[in-house]
């Protein structure tokens, strides 16, 4: 006889989870995001035990320890997780709203209705909060989730969706709502990415790699995440002291993540007014600078840029600099080297403000603010999931609202088509 | 020397389309579609002439007479073909919209404002007239349209699309807005379905086949349309006479559409006197019946039914037929079989419309009414692009509202992230 007890059976997962998911619409949601808060508090010390365990496992391979902190669970950590829960619990009930409503000549009414996906896999990294946070965000807007997480934080995970499983079956919805990919054999994400009419939607949630091997791979439906080659482009009208404000703040308050800035484009007009100021600057904070010779000519520090810099999401403390003629060499620069996440202009010229607004292809615009306001918390949606660069279905930072679909209800007395 | 003249360099066709594109959000695109509207007219002898050769070589392959005609222009069709880009001039702007704006605590505006998606690709069967449909509405909703036809509507397609791109140019717009993929070789559907980057959204529209190759192979965003096995359900409460009705519209009244109705189901309560009478109506209208035993022993000519007839989405003077215990069972069995395209239910019961309404997961969801209306123009909407199945973006008729995306415009005075 076969053993088969390391298998883990992604099919019978997601018939599991679509069987599960037609219940939640209809359920207390909240009340079982109370439970799960609650329950996150209750076995505080398990999770972090079991955390311990992933975290020692990566100490022993070497791990860096910005990777470790990203890993680790605290007691304080754990309870931010619950307080994060209970947060979604306030949120307006992004089901059952009427997006619009009309009546046909022939007496039909129809309306178009928000409605739950059904089962929504994320397939995610290191981070084991994103497994809570996904799966309230996917049981808040009426979805199972099918959790896929990394192998480094499965012991982790594992207590985790146990914990919330437990919680929302005590509020009387089936556990099943909530699963783990529980193994760390790499042929089930491309299983779940093949499973057709059994997932409604995949959204991966990590780095450049990760995120091009669900894109490039999936035949189910997803939603690009991620990469964000982000610029600041100051212009020849700038105040100046906002403009070095703004760099700065997009640049360094914190350089890992998708919306900060990675190069900064001068109008040729204020090279010298403010070039040597707001580097010096961005140097003093730790930057290290990559310039074109004419930025160079007046902050003799920086490195030389290549090509590559101009393509390269740093998620350091690292800029590009490169002085441009004009808002049009601006635009032009943005349009071949962006990836259309998130751009800004700082500039008094309103026509130029418009311009960039117009002619920027990315999912958000910045006039005078910094790029690291594309969030959904910042843009007060009150969660975020993810942020979207592609352009079907959401763009942007993707809140409650984005992870719902919707459907038509149409009602008659009887009428045929002619 | 490598003779090149018969490849067709599709990545040429990409990158020229991306660069007509930007300039079409603030282009007069409803001047350039009465341009097309009067050349498609002017040319009219021309396209036809075309169109016949299309005609004759598929007429020698010994093709079916009802793909024939889909294939055939005449000067009638040609001109309902400019009538239908006059009608698409006087549809609203789908651009340029606000979808919502407001103001954060920190002083930002945010603004979420519709834009155009940028190249959307087509792939798609036989009917030519889909290749100014589709040019157009792409067109309307200022995005640059790369058109797959079938090879077998090559030449038509030739003289289409040259028709156009003169047509827009006359209008000072680029004419690589529009653009034929001008080769039969199936290996340039492959590089289309891959062009991450180069094109925002691929559409496919035809059979089954066509339609579960692209969503199989697509490594760009695509949505799926098409295949319905839709069902009427008669409930224990139905006016009968309204029920006969609906089930023969659905079912008669184009057999060949992905809304028609492929199965009927019947509360066991109704049998004795809904049955009888529907089926021999529709028998009479030439429709041959799949029924279950409860069925068969109230109508004995109908044939009996196997699982595959749950399953078919027959497309044709056909019909399954099955008496089931209440709505429950209806739903269950909807659930198991359906495509999530349009269901409808025949009551009297309220409680069991809504029910019905809230369980049934597809597109359409239909009470009195024939599942016939799942239609772009039936909704009102002006315009169709295809029927979405998926959940990703849009869900039933895609008018010119769902080929448009959004991003977010934001303004401030030099606010920085804390």
């Amino acid at each position: 006889m076969t053993v088969l007890t390391e298998t883990f059976n992604l099919d019978a997962c997601l018939v599991n989870a679509r069987r599960a998911s037609r219940q939640l619409a209809a359920a207390d949601r909240n009340g079982a995001l109370y439970k799960i808060a609650d329950a996150l508090e209750t076995h505080g010390a398990e999770i972090v035990r079991a955390n311990a365990e992933d975290v020692k496992a990566e100490r022993l391979k070497g791990t860096k320890e910005a990777l470790i902190d990203r890993l680790t669970l605290t007691p304080e950590r754990v309870e931010a997780m619950a307080d994060a829960v209970r947060l979604v619990t306030k949120l307006p009930d992004p089901l059952n709203r009427i997006y619009e409503g009309w009546t046909l000549e022939n007496g039909l009414r129809v309306q178009k209705v928000a409605v739950p996906f059904g089962v929504i896999g994320m397939i995610y990294e290191s981070r084991p909060n994103v497994t809570v946070d996904a799966a309230t965000l996917a049981l808040k807007a009426g979805s199972a989730a099918v959790l896929r997480g990394s192998s480094n934080a499965l012991n982790s995970n594992r207590v985790l969706v146990r914990v919330m499983r437990e919680a929302i079956q005590s509020a009387d919805l089936p556990k099943d709502a909530i699963q783990l990919v529980d193994s760390p054999d790499r042929e089930l994400v491309t299983q779940l990415l093949s499973a057709r009419g059994n997932v409604d939607l995949v959204i991966p949630r990590g780095g450049e790699s990760l995120i091009q091997h669900v894109v490039q791979n999936a035949k189910v439906p997803t939603i690009e995440t991620g990469t964000g080659n982000c610029h600041i482009f100051v212009d020849a009208s700038a105040d100046l002291q906002k403009a070095k404000n703004i760099i700065v703040n997009a640049k360094v308050q914190r350089p890992g993540v998708c919306n900060s800035a990675e190069t900064l484009l001068v109008h040729k007009d204020v090279v010298a007014s403010f070039l040597p100021d707001a580097l010096g600057e961005l140097s003093s904070q730790g930057v290290s600078l990559n310039a074109d010779e004419h930025t160079r000519e007046h902050f003799p520090d920086a490195n030389v840029a290549t090509e590559t810099d101009w393509e390269t999401e740093y998620l350091d403390y690292t800029l590009a600099v490169k002085v441009v003629d004009s808002v049009d060499e601006a635009i032009e620069h943005i349009t071949i080297y962006g990836t259309q996440h998130s751009e800004a202009i700082v500039t008094s010229d309103m026509q130029n403000a418009r311009k960039f607004q117009q002619q920027i292809d990315a999912a958000a615009v910045f006039v005078n603010a910094s790029t690291r306001f594309t969030d959904g918390f910042a843009f007060g949606f009150g969660a975020e999931i993810g942020i979207s660069t592609q352009k079907l279905h959401a763009r942007g930072p993707m809140g409650l609202a984005e992870i719902v679909t919707y459907k038509y209800l149409i009602e008659g007395e009887g009428q045929i088509r002619d």
